[in-house]
């Protein structure tokens, strides 16, 4: 499972690297120019574990990382049954540069150096790590590497991976680590001092592209010229850079309407901005995954933007439980709180554009709100789905054209 | 704020109790007879905290403790502000023999013995301790007793207490502190296995009566033959001694639907009980704690009794977060879930017994279904809207007269 120094040093060697580089060890530790991109953002780099999950559901957080990323630069995404893929192109037809590789060596030779992270990128839905998984990440530690894990599987409670962060002078960023006891906060209704509007991008399931959605609308409104914080509420927002962020599913329930209201609280004082934008998780209707019940609770969202996959049949990971219906959610969400859902947004998956065009005039007439697949149709479509309901919004993007 | 071991012994002393018995640390360790009860059972005993929080919304732990513990003997009620009274007679206007003391050493010197457990009776909402309280804890260790702690606050993260702990040979037991992650489960849907009926006792704020309402009408139905069980959900049902709890609001909220519906499964595998009744937490609507979203997606109940106090005005602790209608927490809640509400159970804190029968009028009048509230009117009323939804535990309910 681990990787001799010796057997590096061939693999490296096989590619023209010297020696030199490789028996120093800080060759390793610091970030440096990879040998096939230049000119590129002065970012650490990482490499993102996603072995047999990339562009699957379980790969959400290499999948997110590999369309967004602010804080990491991406060189390389680790899955062996897709390797020598373009990410970009495998996962949206679009090449982005940064390939697929077999395995840990096969990413660290291609760069010609070890990446500053290695970042654990699948989310099974136990959020716990396997064996192999763990052999893997402490190879990883093995080789200099800083560890990103998102998981709910803590590695700087296990003696294990502790040790290896001493023995191998690295950092372990356990990404969903709530704040101690003793600072986290309880709802207090100090949210309805925020007065600019928030929308959360809620979905009908996990993983459907809730937090794509969200970012697209905020890259968007920032782009013309509108100050716009997100607020992340998930590990791959967290990941992705989001300097507003609380792992809402890792929060004990109490304190989740708490965390997510202060964060907001704390952004709105900080930054003013003209709309804050909140990633939903899971879907309100969910047997499993409801902790969106705390998204409404926590931010008392002024509108709703709602997510939806019209060719999934079944949520994801439980094939008995079947999707619900989009009026249904719809209902739930203005049962539970009052706010209103202004748009529906899709994911495409499965579909053609005929299908896509189809769904959107069928959703359309149905429920008579605005319909887009910000992925596939034009940007605008979802930028108007705020302007109507937000006239403010509209005179200030008006003024910055 | 410590009792110094010379102080005590004064106190005892004024109270003709042995000074041998003073010197011998084993008086503090074991059970013994109380000096004023005989012929109790064969429990531990322990004196409840509950300073200036008696019989208060804050105090509902101790409120709890002392209508109905399984698993300790309750001794008596530390609270300065009603010293002297009986709890009983103070809550309920019923006699209990318990008798509510004005500081720890007074609780000593009434029984003659340090109680075996001290256990900490106050839910403030941050669910933290004052430094205070941590003093009044610490005194209570070096009087020997073991600690109970009920809240988010856990003591055994805590290097003072682990080394009073050691120092004292007393044990803490945090009630709240969850599974390790590597145990905690997400939802499966084996909730659907269980075929018994599941009943949730939901209610329309916080601290409101529905574990007393769902413990009363567990006992009554158990005293009429059935198997029952009881499934409690928050700190103080633990603490009362039921044999499958979790503390909801600790859990992360990715595992709160799983960890509940892994022990109503357990629960239903390891008794085959007739019925199964779940305490609900906080409200649905409830801006700050909505836990109950997972108590229904958790143990999907086949039917729902809601518990209402009509006098109150706002939600505890919250004077700006007005109380919901009834008929918009029954809609929520069947909207929110597959289930019924069945019935409506009263808490008549501020009425008189006639606006108890104008209240039981009114509501069964606008809703259509049963209302009762269970501490002032009989039982049967309670148990028949049990019997009027599931003809089979009528049936059985028959066979057992």
């Amino acid at each position: 499972m681990f990787t001799s120094p010796s057997k590096l040093k061939n693999i490296l060697r096989l590619n023209s690297i010297n020696d030199a580089d490789i028996n120093n060890d800080l060759i390793f530790l610091k970030p440096r120019a990879s040998l096939f991109h230049t000119a590129l953002p002065d970012l650490p780099t990482a490499v993102v574990y996603c072995e047999g999950n990339f562009g699957k559901i379980d790969g959400k957080t290499a999948n997110g990382l590999v369309r967004h990323s602010q804080k990491y630069r991406i060189l390389s995404v680790i899955d062996s049954e897709s390797a020598n893929l373009d990410s970009g192109e495998m996962l949206d037809q679009k090449t982005n540069g940064i390939p697929i590789v077999a395995n840990i060596e096969e990413a660290i030779v291609r760069e010609g150096i070890a990446p500053d992270y290695f970042i654990f990128g699948i989310a099974p839905s136990s959020g716990l790590l396997s064996n192999i998984e763990k052999n893997v990440i402490l190879n990883a530690m093995s080789l200099k590497m800083h560890i990103v894990n998102g998981l709910h599987e803590f590695l700087t409670d296990d003696p294990i991976f502790l040790d290896a962060s001493l023995k191998h002078n690295v950092q372990i960023l356990d990404i969903r680590k709530p704040k101690n006891k003793e600072n986290l906060q309880t709802f207090s209704g100090k949210i309805h001092n925020v007065k600019c509007p928030r929308i959360a991008v809620m979905g009908t399931d996990c993983a459907l592209g809730k937090r794509t959605t969200a970012t697209m609308l905020a890259d968007e409104l920032t782009t013309k010229g509108l100050k716009v914080v997100m607020i992340a509420t998930g590990q791959t927002g967290i990941m992705q850079g989001a300097s507003y962020c609380v792992a809402l599913d890792a929060v004990p329930s109490q304190f989740c309407a708490g965390e997510l209201e202060s964060v907001i609280v704390k952004a709105y004082e900080a930054e003013t901005p003209d709309i804050i934008i909140i990633e939903g998780q899971g879907a309100l209707s969910h047997p499993a995954f409801s902790t969106s019940s705390f998204i409404l609770r926590g931010s008392c969202p002024t509108s709703v933007i709602l997510q939806h996959a019209p060719k999934r049949i079944h949520r994801t990971d439980f094939p008995n439980m079947p999707m619900p219906s989009v009026a249904s959610e719809i209902s739930l969400i203005e049962t539970f709180s009052d706010t209103t859902v202004i748009g529906l947004t899709l994911n495409h998956e499965g579909m053609s554009l005929d299908d896509i065009f189809t769904a959107m005039v069928g959703y359309s007439t149905e429920l008579g709100i605005p319909v887009t697949d910000p992925l596939s149709q034009p940007i605008e479509q979802l930028i108007d789905m705020v302007q109507s309901v937000y006239p403010h919004i509209a005179s200030k993007l008006a003024e910055k054209r």
